[in-house]
């Protein structure tokens, strides 16, 4: 799980070795625990009209602590740019993108952050501006493979009169927990219900499955951390990992296999013991490979029902009973490989990318008082899954993306602890990659 | 523009020398020119459950003059796997796609094709309904990858009722016309008007831009073949190897800069000397490339006029003109730069992502009757323009897909001749992807 080519380059002795040999230097990413003591950069906001943005990023910039200023300077170097691209809507105003990022794009600090809004393209006036409106998704993603130094890029879709729903979403693009995100496209809409916001996770009860190790094991350490009831799941056969990990953090275990029949049930009293789930994470997630011509029917069929149909039953059964709160959150871990597919994966990538049509059918059917679902879709995160690939292979998974790097499982984390937010309700039926803008997908 | 690794392994030595090595070994693909001669293997159909394509295969084998066949046998090779996955509606009847696919993807002769059908997720009547059809996306995906041996596989999405409008589509990605197209996902929905198909392009007008090399060329010359009167649109710098086309093929030249303000006029004066046009192709499109910080104001304003404004402005006075006519077509080249992004390329990438963007709004709000539009997404095209990208680079860019390989000019004009085909009406709004499934994506 050592990234040893990471720390050689960035040795002094293997950091001139790579200069001189002209080898990629990824940078180290700053994330939480890294970015604690830096100082902050102040944030610089601009626009291509409108002044839309302005009343969220000054309440943003405040709860950060970071200054906020209204005009490029060459003198300054910034945390974060924004920029309000939402007038952009034909050609000739779609220059203000490159007046502003031409310059100001030098001007963004290491391990800084750029995020460009828009309006979602569908809602634009006319044809040129859904053109100009959706481009952004080009300009973005090529920006972001320009960037380097660690600073994500990312798109932001702010439905108009929706600004304030943004704040969460900004908070968290605009700061460390986003270290491995970027080239991400995310959209804000109307929150279902105007939530108090500022307890964050503290006190809210929170379901997760896998969670001896790993991702799940991420998941747990981090909402434990910010003061949430948390009850960790995972198989009975890991029991010995689970019930360290509650012992260490306080934790409730549960043992319990999610293909049973009973699995169900015993989810509902678990819920009821918690007095219902505030967030349910279906992290769960086994991987059979094989080529289809090989593979046998018991391998294609674990892969389905742990991936797939268990947690959507679970889902289904705890939306029926009653046992997801108001303001609730559910988010599913899908993958790359169910974005792009995967040699070896048919099974895999059915159920995974069998998440993206269920967040997506959920949210649009509506599960109750401002609950959302959505879906992160990890690239190559350091665990003890991705070290049992042969050498070559992943060397390929981790350089191949614009941090040059696999990403922590506390990436995934973060990612995840932002959906399920309280103040996220503006974020539902979607899909947001963890994965270094890997160069994969569809 | 000739790929030498490609002809080296499939050579006497260098096919073993390449074996011994363990290097890979791409397939040299099979197109319409190629073809010809070669005996057709029966196509087999299978269904997870309802028999709704039956009829439509049968007439798409009929006219290929492949049989058909509705049941798998072991001593069968298929130049053609169509199974239709539409009762895929939960985890237990998506068994049914390992089911067969588990043996069935041995059976496909080289250079054979799948197809998986499903309706569009959207549609099906369940979350977990919508979930496997979504995921019949990864499933696929996976199987592109899997495939190898000049193996293309498609998903397509047939909304139910329209199974009819599927044929033209189903024609070409069953042909040699789809060699190079892979892990794609299509949408077929009733076309707008019931057109007569039988003559194919011959006598429709066309219009193709940027017309006199390249990919543009290559769209004139096989249009021009199958009898369609080709109006050939360049610069007119061009105009020595517009005329020597002009001449070969007895097509229309049109020097005619795009971005100028009289293009329009121009245009529209063009296409009432033709009587309108049934099929507009923007192929048109310029590079300029340079990291945006870099990049001079003329780079992103030129690249901007070329590949988006003037194409927009210039369907807007054709559509107002009244001169695209009934059951006509519009096709625009967009680019894998604009799904991905690509480092320096941010003035390409938006101009080509605006496209993505401009289809899927004017098919929303209506052309006309029964005009569509769609989008054509190049991946490495060996073209002029890809042979001067430094070697290391152009090898990367050719082998990172899974054909291993660039693919041709003329594959990208096969597949805008299925778009703008008179009963191709129920696609329309998608964005297509010639790219032998490029491993880049977003």
């Amino acid at each position: 799980m050592t990234d040893r080519y990471l720390e050689f380059a960035n040795s002094g002795l293997g950091g001139w070795m790579v200069g001189a040999l002209g080898l990629p230097k990824p940078a180290p990413l700053q994330r939480r625990a890294e970015a604690g003591a830096v100082a902050l950069h102040p944030l610089l906001l601009e626009s291509a009209g409108g002044g839309r943005m302005g009343p969220v990023l000054e309440r943003v910039a405040t709860a950060s602590g970071a200054p906020l200023r209204r005009r490029w300077s060459v003198d300054e170097r910034y945390g974060g740019l924004v920029f309000d691209a939402s007038d952009c809507v034909d050609v000739a105003s779609a220059r203000a993108l490159y007046g502003f990022f031409h310059q100001a794009v030098r001007s963004v600090a290491e391990h800084g952050r750029i995020v460009v809004i828009g309006v979602p393209p569908e809602t634009a006036a006319t044809a040129e501006a859904e053109a100009i409106q959706r481009g952004l998704e080009g300009f973005v993603r090529s920006l972001a493979k320009e960037a380097r130094r660690g600073i994500g890029v990312q798109l932001l879709y702010v439905a108009p009169g929706n600004e304030d729903a943004a704040a969460s979403t900004l908070d968290f693009l605009l700061s460390p927990r986003s270290a491995y995100v970027s080239g991400q496209v995310v959209r804000v809409a109307a929150p279902g219900v105007a939530g108090d916001a500022r307890l964050g996770h503290a006190g809210r009860h929170l379901l997760v499955t896998g969670a001896s190790r790993g991702i799940g094991e991420a998941i747990v350490r981090l909402f434990a951390g910010e003061g949430a009831q948390v009850t960790a799941l995972d198989v009975p056969a890991a029991r010995e990992d689970l019930e360290k990990l509650a012992g260490e953090l306080g934790v409730r275990p549960l043992g319990l296999d999610i293909t049973t029949p009973e699995a169900g049930d015993a989810l509902v009293t678990a819920a009821r013991a918690a007095g219902g789930f505030d967030v349910v994470v279906h992290n769960a997630g086994i991987t059979r490979d094989r080529t289809l011509a090989r593979m046998d029917q018991r391998e294609w069929d674990s892969v389905m029902a742990v991936n797939l149909g268990a947690p959507l039953a679970l889902t289904r059964a705890l939306l029926d009973a009653g046992a997801i709160r108001r303001n609730g959150r559910i988010v599913a871990v899908s993958s790359l490989s169910g974005v792009a597919g995967n040699m070896g994966q048919t099974n895999y990538a059915l159920s995974k990318a069998g998440w993206i049509g269920a967040v997506s059918r959920l949210a649009r059917d509506g599960l109750g008082e401002g609950v959302t679902i959505n879906a992160v879709a990890p690239g190559f995160i350091e665990t003890r899954m991705t070290a049992a690939i042969p050498f070559a292979i992943r060397e390929a998974g981790r350089r191949m993306n614009s941090m040059g790097q696999g990403g922590s499982p506390v990436d995934v984390a973060e990612t995840i602890a932002w959906l399920a937010h309280p103040a996220s309700g503006g974020v539902n039926g979607q899909v947001v990659r963890v994965c270094g803008q890997s160069l994969l997908g569809a």
